[in-house]
């Protein structure tokens, strides 16, 4: 559907300007470094285009790449790699940016037992992509949509009558194969979520001061998740109150793309 | 298909814990000044779960709008809100972020004669929608994609042996209802370009001084487009040299996500 | 498409014997006392059909329903009712039948503190309905799919090297929204897996007599939940030996259909 | 789309319990006799779900196949074999149960002249399979669907008002290349259908006796179809009227599923 | 589809050139006289671009129009009408060429008792509005497609190893609801099909003397089909000779467009 | 889809007479001389039927052909060689038809220096096959649907108020890569168009005399393009005019479709 997007009726310009069967090879390159993510994609834009290009990758995703090093190799018709080269680097540059701003954060709590994790905050129809780039950059998932994990928030406690009845609707109706999560604004609705049975409490907009006191609270009892705030400036001292995971939104909503080149050889 | 992605077999949280029909009333607004855009695929996302579901969108897309102002209203089933409210908010922010910073840039640009394009380094199946949010923030479109318009970029000609013979090519093979527009790299590409007969030319990476003599040397002949190290702190120098157009590919691939949030009343 | 499928190029019969605006009305009933499940897409063959078609639906799904009683009135062109007799038939005499039997087993363990679980042995492209029909009929409704639970099996246990190992790597590496079930064959490996930390056991085909015991090692610690070999002679029992749950795949694959009729009249 | 309502956003268990190149290898048997049904289908969504796994079925499809023989046997990776069974196994269990049965009860008629015949009391969107099963397990089918057969049934004759006007729409109106049947109820009609130059006649819910009589009557000018109260106790004796076909809808929608089992060896 | 095969990513002449809720009114008209056909596709092109155009059929499908005459009067915003003008216009004029020919055709055998018939030799993908558009012109519908008609042919015959083979094999496999029709070159080979058993017989190619000796040996004990060098000239000799059917490919496959004209007024 | 269209639930005659391994060999000729087009999908019915048919063609696109010499040679099994057979011609007389007609229009203007060009009068579903056939036959694209070039038309002209202001909007919102093409029906009208600023104009329906002195006020400052009442006779006189391009679209329209047999040997 990308390239379908992207082509549609045909690409005019290569098409007339470049025969049908000139033979060309071009490698790709980053202009910084970057974490590699998308690299199924970005190889599979051209050999939809054209079963028999050649696309060599020569980093595994996950891997940290320096600037002006080939990451992709890719021999064939030029006609081809012409027209594939903007959508599959559309993909790239996203996923790597991706991939590369959460392995700053991931890279920025290291030592503590702290887990990155991302959120729902992602671009429609990129989640499964987004998420991959999460892994690849050393984060890990928090649920990957609706139906495989329960989280309670603020607007489903009040439109219930609380956080009690909250998690005893949830208990009771919802597939026993979940754990309950839960957010909560302060001490004494973590208190309420912990006595409700809650398994995960998520801390919404906590101070460093509040997670402390919520880390006293609830360790051991509870899962805790805190969110909101969360930067690489931040981040680590949030890490070390002892929370069981942090959460960012901005690792999929507002990665900055990362500068890639394709160059013919 | 954002919905499917999202909610997959079902909300189990909203579905276990808010009965069928209880009714509630919510609105959005931003934490941040922002230009809206997408308010269409906001209510199309509503309106696909539940069509009774009562949408008011108070501003029309392109409107500046101050942060903790209402800019949507939403009433109907309770299940309906929540288990939208994420798939809804992932477009807007997004769509709103890019027509954001086209804004700041077109304000940047404005009273010059200067027009402000996107580029194809859009995310991929998001083209129509952020070469939309672009125009709300009063940029104009480049070509749609590789079918309406021919753009001669470095590699064709690289590919095709030369400026003249890739202009030759295009104007002999393309349609002849499509202008040649070709990438030259510095000012004696140019004088090539225009002998050759293109209609625009797009200058990659002129310095302001190159910009300068390109417009002596081209204007009234082809139409000019700079292109490469826009952004807000360079734009206007770059438009005051008096080029036709300044396209920026980060207003698609690099914006930065708003920060929009639903709260029940 | 199960429009499409039946009707293909067109009902040649119908088209052929009946005139294009002959008016009818037709009632819907069964020959038995069955559970309703299936209404709305009983409705919607009908509707995609037609939209001028008026079908009234006299009780609600879940209602046990006795023979020979109207379920549903059809109103409008006698074309269509003929044309879309068979597949809304189809529906909805798989679902009332999956629902009939679900109630019957719900029945046979209701005063205990044991639920009904169906399983995913549905039939491929019905899960949602089938499982709707399960909840229709008073049971409740294990994990959708593979997304949202897990279920550690004999076969990933052999492959993973041990209930030990699988359970952590399941803690490990799965979201952390999800409790994690494992499948054990005897008390020596249920006593395991509570040690590994599972949340829920699955005791397989485990006697009577192995299955009170079960519950005496594990109630309180983990949840249990009994399989195999359940059917109505023997739930009850199952039901009464203390297990939290108990799973029958019989209530998907192998519910006879209800014998329902449609009548003009 | 089966393996999308069963894996979903992934097989959470299997990717966090076993190594992604781990091998294995597993075999199904049936712990029942039965007859081979679904070999195709359960073949390919394993292929779907990876290119490199090999699978070889040990018998054909029809073949009476006893218990805890091995049918299948699969070899590759762990998660492609653990992830694809429970689908896989949902096709073949329904098939081969609607095989199994069929088989049944064409033995229970073997000798006699009559042919058994399925009805289009199908599983919505598996027609094609289960009447593919029907053919493997010995039966033969009726029309597909509702454009490659005439069938005019009590409700048309009565809305066309009467046998005889009905027969003469459907011969004036329908495709010349398709012969004309037509239900009747009792020994009147069916003269009456014959008169007006019916192909074939299906005989609904006629008693022994009755069907005898209609044999008399009409064997030689039309097939002669019996239908209603057919199973494996009546079909012999229905058969030996001397009827030329017989049909029954529970050999599609009430067979019993077959139980297979996948075990790795 | 067709829509966005001619609209892609937006009529860009009619996007710059007119204003968004600009209203006008146009009609359509023949420059020569025709049959109707094609109406309901006509008015759905439009619907589909802008739920609010009104849309006048003033005449039905099946009724032949002079030169001139207002067919349809469309009313809405004018970028609708001028956006959707030609793909609707595309969708009319073959479809009313073809009822066209086709009434041209049944007024040649008016008065015979033959009736004409089309083929599959029809545009792929628009079978249906072909076969549609044929009734409109007067002529009677063949097979639909290979589904619902057996006509075995020379390269059948062949294949299987002669006529009395081919039928016995149809009688035996197909489902007993088809006819058995069969293509023959020669008045032996009509001898051989009618021994055989054969319902229809397509005469290929016959001359008309050939045609009135099969008729004298064939009619009333098969029904006869001529085919092959049907034409305006030559129809009503062919439909004289007495044979039930006379089809022709042409009707669908080379029928020329009629000149349709959207007009504002 | 095609596929689907013709064979449905499957091919009857061919499985009921021909067996399931029995081997062919089959030739496609003409029965008339032709250029050829069309032998991509021709190719793509067979190899979607059946992954093992064996297909030559034995020409390239654009060639002209003999009568009865072998165009493609096919090889596999008969079922596969008759299920495909009426489709893939289907395909191929209707382009190898566009082809011919096209051929024989560009043969009757050769040796000017008019191109011959198409329009978007094509069959909904099938421009993309038809334009590549207009290609084949020797005639060249004009644009491919309403997003690839700008056309203003009189629909245009008369709701915008007039040329000058039709082709100022144009200039100012539509793309800056495409050229401006204006319809008109005079030379008063044209010479409007060239002070608009216009970059193409279409003459339509103008005579001989007029097109004369359009050339004589418009060449070099505009491209000429010449349209209505194009055909065979006609062309010759039309090209010599001097205009740069002629438009016809009974190409796609009208083409009478090639007499293509296939032949068992």
């Amino acid at each position: 559907m990308a390239i379908d997007e992207d082509v549609g009726s045909g690409d005019v310009t290569t098409l007339s300007v470049i025969p049908a069967e000139q033979q060309g090879r071009a490698v790709v390159f980053g202009r910084e470094p970057f974490v590699l993510s998308g690299s199924k994609p970005f190889r599979t834009i051209f050999e939809l285009l054209d079963a028999e290009v050649r696309i060599d990758c020569l980093f595994s995703d996950g891997e940290m790449i320096e600037p002006n090093i080939s990451v992709f190799s890719i021999e064939g018709r030029v006609r081809t790699l012409l027209t594939g080269e903007r959508t599959a680097l559309n993909f790239a540059q996203r996923l790597c940016g991706v991939a590369t701003l959460t392995r700053k954060m991931a890279d920025a709590i290291s030592g503590t037992r702290c887990q990155l994790l991302d959120t729902r905050k992602t671009t429609p129809l990129w989640r499964s992509l987004e998420k991959e780039a999460v892994r690849h950059g050393g984060g890990r998932n928090h649920r990957f949509g609706l139906a495989d994990g329960i989280l309670i928030k603020d607007n489903h406690i009040a439109a219930a009558g609380g956080i009690n009845e909250s998690v005893r609707r949830a208990r009771e109706n919802a597939p026993h194969t979940l754990r309950v999560e839960i957010e909560v604004e302060n001490l004494d609705q973590l208190n309420e979520a912990i006595a409700a049975g809650a398994d995960i409490v998520l801390l919404d907009n906590f101070t460093l001061e509040k997670l402390k006191q919520a880390v006293a609270i609830g360790k051991g009892r509870v899962l805790l998740e805190a969110s909101g705030g969360v930067n690489l400036q931040t981040v680590r001292a949030i890490a070390e109150t002892g929370v069981d995971f942090v959460s960012c939104g901005a690792l999929t909503h507002s990665a900055r793309a990362i500068d890639l080149t394709m160059e013919f050889s």
